[in-house]
Parts: C-alpha cells; structure tokens; sequence
C-alpha cells in the first residue's frame, strides 16, 4: 500500500480484559516497545476500560505513560495493567454473558475519551468478551486491533494462544508429582484442570504427564467405564491410577459441573473421586490446580508467542488492519478479522489425531 | 569398640512405613549400596512388614533381594518398597493412633519371620507410628535402626527430616504463581498447605513465598486480625493478599480442622476463605496444594540428607547401636535412642526467632 | 483405501541414530504402544544398525522386544536404544559427511538381516544423517518410516522438531539466571548455544530470555557493531549486556567457528570476548551450555509432539506410507516424502517476523 | 542488658561487597525492613563503599533511601546496591589479596563520611574480603555487623551461607540432564562447578545427581585412578561416567588450576578430559557451569536463611553485638566475633561422615 494512505499514528493505548494468562506482560512490552520504535506514543489504560472513564482507579492513575514502564516484564506473569475482574464487581462495565455490553452500556463515552485523548488506535488484550466489546467498539469507529488471550487455546482462528503451554507445564509438573505417591500408596489420584468448555489443557497435560484417564467436555464419560479401566489395571498390577479431569467435563446424559456466570471451579474432581471410590473400592484423592495453572512465569514459547502477538498488533495499526486479531497460522503470525474469529470455537475433535494417539497410548477418555 | 565385640552380621532387612515423603528411594540406596559394601545381603521387605508375612504381596513376592534394584533411583519419588497405607486398609497391621498394634498384634509372628530369615538387623524407614512399632520390636529383642521420614520436620531429636524442603519447594514455587494472579484480580489468595499438628512448612514456605498472612496451629487466628491485615495493605495500595495456611490451624477457642484418623485434610481453606470473604468483601480464592506436597523427585538438600541417614543407619547397624534412630544434630549426623527420639515432637515457637523474623518483615499470625 | 491392499505387518522394528534429543523414548513409546495396539510385535535394534549385525552390543543383545521396556518413559531423556556415535568410533558404519555411506557400504548385510528377522517395516528415528540411510535403504526395497530428530529445528518439512523447545528452554533459564549477576557485576555475558548452521536456539532463546545482542550464522556480525550496542546500553545506564550466540555463528566476511566433523564446540564464546573486552574494555565473561540443552527430560510439549510422531509413524506403516517421514503441518501430523524432506533445512531468515520483531523490541544482530 | 545502656540507633546503612550470591537482595530487605519497624532510616550504599566516597556512582546517587525499595526483591537474584568488582576496575578500594587495604587506603575517608552522614551503624554482607575491611573498619570504631556470603559454604563460624543450596541445585540439575545424554552416547562427561580453596558445592552436587567421581581441593587425585573407575564402571556394562571437579581441584603431587587472583577459572575440566580421553580411549566432553551457579532465583532455603541473617544482623545492632558477623549454628541464629569468624575455613573432610557416605556409595574421589 502506498504510504500516503496509511493512517497517521501518534498516540495508542493498551489495554487487558478477563482472567490473566502467562504473557499478558510481554505482549504490553512488545506493543509498547514496537509503537516507541516508531516513534509514536503509548498510553496504559488501567483495568480494562475503567482507568480510560476514571481519573484514578484503585488509587493510581487511570492512564499511564508505558514509555518507561515495560523493561526486564517479559518473564512476569499477571498484567502491569490491571485486569477486569470476572462478574465486574465495580459496577462499571455491565456485561452479558455473551460479552456485550449491559443496559448502561458505557461504549459512547469510551469513544468520546478516546477521541479526547487523542489516541488514534487501540491494542485490546483479552478472551472472548473482551475481544467482542472491541469489535463493537470497532463498528462504532474505533481503530482496534485484537490480540487473543485464552489460557484454554480453544481458538479456532489462532493455531496457539499464548499461556496455555505454562499451563500444561504447570498442570504436567503436577502429575508427574504424583505418580510417586499414587503409586507408594496404591491410590486412585484425580486431577482437576482448567477448561469448562474444551478440553486442551486436560488433554495435553494428561498426555505428557501419563495420566490413564483424561476426560475432556467434549467426551462425556461413564464412571462404569472409568472404573473398567482401573480394574484393567489392577489387573496388570498397576495398582494405581491416574485421572486428569477438566473442570467442563461431564458424565454422558449429565450436565457439566463447571456452573456459569458463577465464576467458580464447580468441584467435579471430588465428585468424581466418591464414585469412583464407590465403584472400585480403591482410596480416591483429588487434587485441584486452580489459578496456580494461569499465574508465574510464562514458558519460553508462551514469551516468544506474546511477543510476536504484540508486535504484530502494532504493525497492523501500522498497516491499517483495524478491526482485526492478531493469530498464529502455522510458523507465522497474521491478522483474521475480528468478527468471526471471536465465536469460532475450537474444540478437542474425539476423532482426531491426538485423541486417537492417546487411545493408542492406553489412555481411557471414559467412553 | 573392640572389633570382635561387635555384631556379625550377614543379612539386613529395610522396610518403609507410613506417607510418603521425597527422599525414601535415597535411604533404600544408600543403606543398601553401604550394607553391599561391607560383604551384607539386603532385603527389601514390602509394604511394611506385610512383605514379611505375605508371601505375595499385590503380586508380587513379599521380599526382594535389593542388591540389583536400587540403581539411579536417588532422584525419585515415592518408595520402591511401597509403604502402608494409613487406615491400613489390608486388616494386616491394625494399630492404634498411638502406633502401637491393636488387639491382634502381629509382632510375635514378625520375630519369628526374622528369625526364620535369618535377617540379623532392620532399618526400619517411617514415621512416628512406624517407628514405634521399631521400638517396640526393638524391646522384644529386634535388632533395629531407625530413619525418621516426616514431611512435616516436627521431630525434636533431628534438626532436619528429608522430604520436608522438597515439601517447601512446591509449596514456595505455587505461592509464587499465586502472587501475579491475586495482584492482577485483586484478590485474597488462601493456600492450604500440610502441617497438621505443626506449622513448619506454611511458617517456612509462606516466609519465602511472601505471604502477607500465615496460619499454623502453633498460634490460634482470629478472623478479625486476618481482616485487619488485609484492609491495612488495602489501604497501602496493596490490593491483593496471600494467605498460608497449615491444615491443622486453628481459630482462637475453636477446634483444628483435620480430623484425626480420617486421613482426609479438612477443607481449612475453603471455611476460611469464605469468613475472609465476609469480614473483607474481597474476592477471595483457595487452593489446597494436597499430595504434589510430598509426591515427586526430591531438591538436593534431601537427596543428600536420605543418602546420609541411610548410609549412617547401616553404619549403626555395624557399630550394633540398636534401638537407635539416625538424626541430623547441627552439621552431623548422629544416633539418638528411639525411645525418646518418637516422642519429641518440635513445634513452632511464637516466640522464636524465624517467627520473629517474619513479624519484622511484616507477616501477621492472625494473633 | 481398501484394507485388502494394505500391507500385511506383523512385526516392526525401530532404532535411534545420531545426537540424542529429549523426546526420542517417547517416540519409541508410542510407536512401540500404537504397534502393540495392532497386534504387530515390536523389535528395538540397538545403536542405530548395529544391533541388527551384530548379536551382542556394548555387552546386551543388539535386538530387543520392546513389549514391556516402554512403561514410564516418556519424560526421560536420552534413547534407552542408545545411540550412534558421531564420528563412527566402532568403525560399523563409516559415513560420509553427507549421510551417505562410505566405502565400505554395510546396506546390503543390512537389508538381508531385515528379510531374515522378518521385520517388515522400520521406524528409523534420526536426523538428517540418518534419514539419508532410511532414504538408501528404502530405494533398496526396505519399507522403512522416518521421524525427524534434530535439536535444532532446522527441516523444512516440519513445523516443529521434538526436542527443541527442551533445549531453548534450559538456554532461556540459563540466560535469566546469567542476568542478576551480569547485573550485579556489570559485566558483559556471552552465552554459546547449539546451532551449527541454523541459529534457531539462539533466537529463541535470546528473545524468551531477554537478550541484548542474538548472533544466528544466518547473519554474519560485526564486532563493531556488538561494541555500539553495549556502549549505547552504557550510556542509557544499562551497564551489562547479555550476548547470545550460536556455535555456527560467524563474523561478516569470517568462516563459522565450528569445524565440520570434529563433532566439537568451537569455541565462539571465548573468541568473541576476548574481542569484546577489547572494543569495549567491559570485563566480559562467557557460558557454553553444551549438552545440558539436549539432555534431561523433554519439556510437555516436546514429549507430546513426539507421542504423536511415533503414533503416527505406525499409523503410516498402517496405510503404507513407506519412504516418508512423519511431520508437523499448522496443528497436523502428517507424512511428507523422505527423499525432500531431509535436504530442505530452515534457515532463520534475516528480513522474517521473528528477527523484525526482535529488532523492534532493541535486540542487535550485531549487523 | 539494661535498655539504656543500649545504644541509640536513628540511621544505619547496608553494603554488598564480592561476587554476587542468591538470597542478597533477600539479606538486604529483612535488614532494612527489620530496621524500620524499629523506627529507623536505612541508607542503602552503592558497590561496596564506592557510594560513600562518591555522589554519583554509574549515574545512580550513591547513597538510596531503602524504605520503599525493598518491596518484592527476596526472590530475585543479584543486589539492587550492586557489588564491587573482583580487580577493582575503578581503582577505588584497591585491595591486597588477604582482604586489607592496599596503598591508599581509603578507611579514614570511609569512617569520616559515615560521622559526617550520622550513620549509627553499618550491615556489612559480603566474603571474606569484605569483611575483614570490615573488621578493620571495626577496629576503628565503626560499630558494623557482618552477614557472611559466600557461594561456596566454606565458612567455618556458620553452619550454612545463604546461596549455596541454590548453586548445589543448579549444579545437579545440570548433572542430572548430562546422565542421559552420556548414557545415550556412551561418554563421559566433566562437569566443572565452583570452589577454589573447598569442594562443598562439587561434593553435595556430585552426591545428589549421582555422580561417579568427585574431585575436590581437600583431596588430591590421580588421573590414573579416575581412569581405574571409568573402566571398572565399562566391565559392569556401565558405559558411561559423570566426574564432577570442583574448579580448585589438582593433582597429587600438582597445582590447582584456579590461578588465585586473576578471577578466572582455570580451564580444568578440560586438562582433564583431555588426560581421561588419553587414559581410557573413551569419547570425553566438558560443561563449565560458570555463572549460572550464583545467579538467578534463590531456591527457598536461601531465601530464608539469608532473610534471618538480615533480621538477626539488626538485632545485634540493637542489642550493641558489633564487631560480630550473624551465623547459622543447629538451626539458631547467632552472632560470633569477626575477628575470629573470617579465618576460620571449613574444608572437606577427606575422613568425614559425608565423603565416607559417598564412598560406600561406589563414588571415587580420584585418590
């Protein structure tokens, strides 16, 4: 494109909406650092959209200038930005559940700060109801460009979302743990890890970990035949089994534990563990991963992931894709339009090449 | 001693009893390579003494020779002898909380088994009601030595118990996963760690991890002190807090949460978390770090510290100091008589110096 | 394609070859289940070919049923086939540079020990060097699969070799450890990592870990231009640097430190601080991490991306895919031809994403 | 003692002196922490003493108010008051190899300053070197305490310097990824760790990761038997050895290697594969751990112990103990005289309990 019709750029903004993930830092760094680069300006925006509406939020400024504030953050985990807090306790940003905006719906008065401030393009970090507020935001003029931030990676425009693989290591390390003690004891060991509607995280961590039963949302299981496979197995005088559980996994003809819009874990691992207890007469312990899966230090790969991601946000202003979110497409980074890839789902495919190479391994999906 | 005064021995026997703890497979090593090296058999007995009464024991025989199975085993968990399963399960080895036998004693028949073997010596490797049986075998005329394991490291006669800096390390590295999460949601985090009757691995995690607050049941809390804690750092700009919290704390006047003999932890955090959430109106959050605790490849320090207690054991075993259980006293490693040595338990002091330390760098007790 | 004209197999055998690299028993693993899993009987060969021609190897048999050798292996680094030596010390296998055979061809002794052993198909694991004798054997007539093992991450073919996050993640830990004490000390850091010819560990790492100065031998450096870099850090008051450089790395107009088949390390780090020292008069220190990148246990990604090779290289015998080797596509493994696969490498590419966006974020490639 | 006979304290200041050592910034936050909540001002000095003597050092004020720069540092690695440079680059404090002050010693300088800044009293962290300028500095009416650091555990008053258990751990991470890439290759692998004058950290790292043969200062030893036990190790199929050396290893009859004052390591991993190579025929391979074992995070024993230190060096200001240094003895914290504490060396017992243990676990210490 000839350079006279690329848009003029001064002065952007960044932002981070929804639970943290493992790269939100470096993302803000390379953003920020790639805009410096080209010598334009770069603004925080505090907590979401809240630090843009308030001067001050929780006691600091709602704006803050990032040109000296992102050294030595790329190992970080959390955001130096502040997150929204899931179920918006604040009252400010009243959204549904499909992530739009409630009845006081504050969207106006963000486009008018933003023109105010003079700030020509924003990066919004975040899931999917962060990312679909911004693609109201873009249809009612803003320049945005998204970048995908899903611990899950059940995207189905990005090949990979950065945090997940810390997560799998962190979920991975857990199980490998314990092994030994399952193992010295004799004991049935069921590990809870995140994914109320997909089942990545279960199903890679359960494969690199060598847990015997993974069950995933996308693969209703029976207890019948989760015990099945545990008596296989004591049998085999392996008197001891492991079960890693997303938290979104049910039973067939049952409903999924993980109960929305509540924002908690719904406890499916200690369920679980009773019926099998029951069913098998084997001493059954939980263990649930919880927020230590999405906090710490990013892996090597979810740092060079957030980094290209920021990177390549602030090329696509540089471009002009607005309205676009920045995804990995085999080896490279590209921009897809923001309006479908938030609602493409990516789902664990039971038939699929890496559910099959389990199945092969000896892994039960409890079907 | 006079060469020809000491014991002849030509077969030794090692057992593991009790939870598992990071560091048994190094003592196994260790007292069996040091036993190989002075012209010895060893044997491994399985699953406690049920190995010794059982010809098979989970399908496979009750004794092994151990001269060719303790390669490369130092760095892993679990115990390659199994250990006995709490609530004993098996109906073979009923003991009394106090780790005496109950009603059907099974210990004349554990002499005679020795004998039969002709086993001269045991090391016996367990907890407190392991090695109470040792000593009770001990006074029937068994020529036994033992090796501390408690994850908990609450033995007054041993500075240090292998497995329990292991225990620190997972629970320090959760800890620090948690504090990018509860900062970026502005949370209250309650990490629920082991420790039922003292606090050494909340007191010692939660000082290198950070903590704002930590909970052992050596200093009933109060939930008010708690609270106030947390609205200090809130109005310090320190919007989020981490809690540790041992599983045997207790409130001021209440009771601990562990339920003696249940073998279950009792949920302190959650019951917590929710009075935090009452008294504060923070958003508060639990994590129960469970068995990844005392599961998996032991830090160094332990590793070396089981390859020394086993080594010392069969040194002890050598110089016929029976009766006798291996400790860490300063830099040495030493023998202590096992009758006073299981009944001195080492709290954690209000008082002492690492809680007064902790003070200083501004942790609350909840006192 | 109808199942009449699948091949018929019955038994399979599988062998290693070249460097070792963590992730290689979880091919074994999984080819050796997923074989299992179809009725076949599963052969290792020991030593690359040598198990086949000779009876005995390094004092075991040269072939092995792998049936029950698979169990726990997945995150253990190493091969438990073992591996060829480079530089052929045993004299069985003299190769040349290029892969091929050298004069005393042992191929045809090779493929008649495979029609008397009535293995019908091979899994050979290996690099490039390896995969060129798969390729011979297979024009010869053998039905032989190939998975691609190579730390560097350098094929064309496939996304993503097994292994190589491994090995940028132990680089990246090393370099984040080097940062306090180059701090501290304000000094200058050079740290080698692998890469002869691709600089891949280097960019990845150097980024992930937060690199000054990253030299890849895809872009020949200057000194000079490695002194401004640390001289304009010095003058924005960061008083250490942290230079990362591949083996194979070279100064424009200079030839690669590493020389071709020595199978040593050349040495790069020293030379180059040395004549840092002297452009910049920083005292400067220097880290080989040598076989610690390729050692130890595969991180889960690793593990997981050689599960799924070694399940679908089965899967290619299956449908008789022979003369190919498995691969990673976007989220597919698929199979591509033998023949172009081992002589397209991936070079780092000096105008790509990846260096654009190191150089956004202030990395120098010394050009 | 009476409270008015203590002495009035109102400002103090901290120093780090010599290589940098994991759990400094920890040392440094207790400290200051623990002196405002007494009340206190702490002044943090940059590099040693330079901060003193200078308005400016590398740009930086050379005095720092610590009270709000500690918050968060306990994990991090290196010292936010930086360190003086081994050599002395900047010509200010030029040092005589025992630690005394050369020609133009700088000590009356230091100690009107510190009257002219109403500095009451000063925490001096540091080696050996450091701190007999500081005892000197003692004697000259300065009321200091002393926190003893040194990565290498070689100090007699204390039982445990903070750093050492994280440089033993990294060491025997890397050990530990060697096994299975010499395994795999059949080699033997020289792994060079720190100790110049002690072999502590070669001999707890060599015990934990399983070495085969460790070599430290306390115990000459001959290539000859070093060769003895690799064959030895080739006739029970063992076809690969780990050998640890410590940096100030030698030869009987030799000099180490480490030549004393030039602050490089000696380069004697790879002397001696070369002379292993010679011996046995055997394919031979170095790693020099270098700085990777004093940087980065402290594991959480350090962390601890180095906080305890900080605490307890304020506390024996306020209880008038100056002209002490704060040690670990059992597992209290004490204080012991300067005077005495930086002379006494604590070696490796060639005769003691933890080379004996490793002994009868089949390791050679090359004598």
């Amino acid at each position: 494109m000839p350079k006279e019709y690329l848009p003029k750029i001064r002065r952007i903004a960044i932002n981070t909406g929804g639970g943290d993930a493992p790269g939100l830092n470096a993302v803000i760094r390379a953003a920020t650092l790639a805009a410096l680069d080209r010598g334009w300006e770069v603004l925080g925006i505090r907590r979401g959209y809240m630090g843009l509406l308030q001067d001050e939020v929780d006691g600091e400024p709602g704006l803050m200038d990032l040109s000296d504030r992102v050294r030595g953050i790329t190992h970080l985990g959390g955001t130096i930005l502040g997150t929204t807090a899931r179920g918006n306790l604040f009252g400010l940003e009243p959204r549904q559940p499909d992530g739009t905006w409630g009845p006081t719906d504050p969207s106006d008065d963000i486009m008018q700060r933003f023109g105010e401030l003079g700030i020509d393009a924003l990066v919004a970090i975040g899931g999917d109801g962060s990312l679909k507020i911004a693609h109201r935001l873009f249809l009612k003029g803003l320049r945005v460009v998204g970048v995908p931030k899903t611990i899950d990676n059940d995207l189905g425009a990005t090949d990979m979302t950065f945090g997940f693989q810390t997560a799998v290591d962190v979920a991975t390390e857990a199980i490998g743990r314990l092994h030994s003690t399952a193992e010295a004891h004799q004991r049935v060991m069921v590990v809870q890890v995140m994914g109320r509607h997909t089942g990545w995280i279960a199903l890679e961590s359960g494969l690199a970990g060598g847990a015997d039963v993974i069950l995933v949302p996308e693969i209703p299981y029976s207890v019948d035949r989760i015990a099945a496979k545990i008596v296989e197995r004591e049998r085999n005088r392996r008197r001891f089994s492991i079960i890693v559980v997303a938290e979104g996994a049910r039973a067939a003809g049952g409903s999924p534990s993980y109960v929305e819009g509540t924002g908690r874990y719904g406890g499916i691992a200690d369920r679980l563990a009773a019926e099998i207890e029951a069913a098998t007469g084997k001493e059954t312990r939980t263990l649930t991963l919880g927020h230590i899966q999405r906090g710490g230090s990013p892996v090597p790969y979810d740092r060079n992931l957030a980094l290209r991601f920021g990177a390549a946000a602030v090329h696509a202003i540089e471009m002009g894709n607005f309205g676009c979110m920045v995804a990995l497409q085999g080896k490279a980074v590209r921009s897809v339009p923001l309006g479908e890839a938030v609602t493409d789902i990516k789902r664990v495919d039971p038939m699929g090449e890496v559910v099959r190479t389990a199945r092969r391994l000896g892994v039960s999906f409890g079907d």
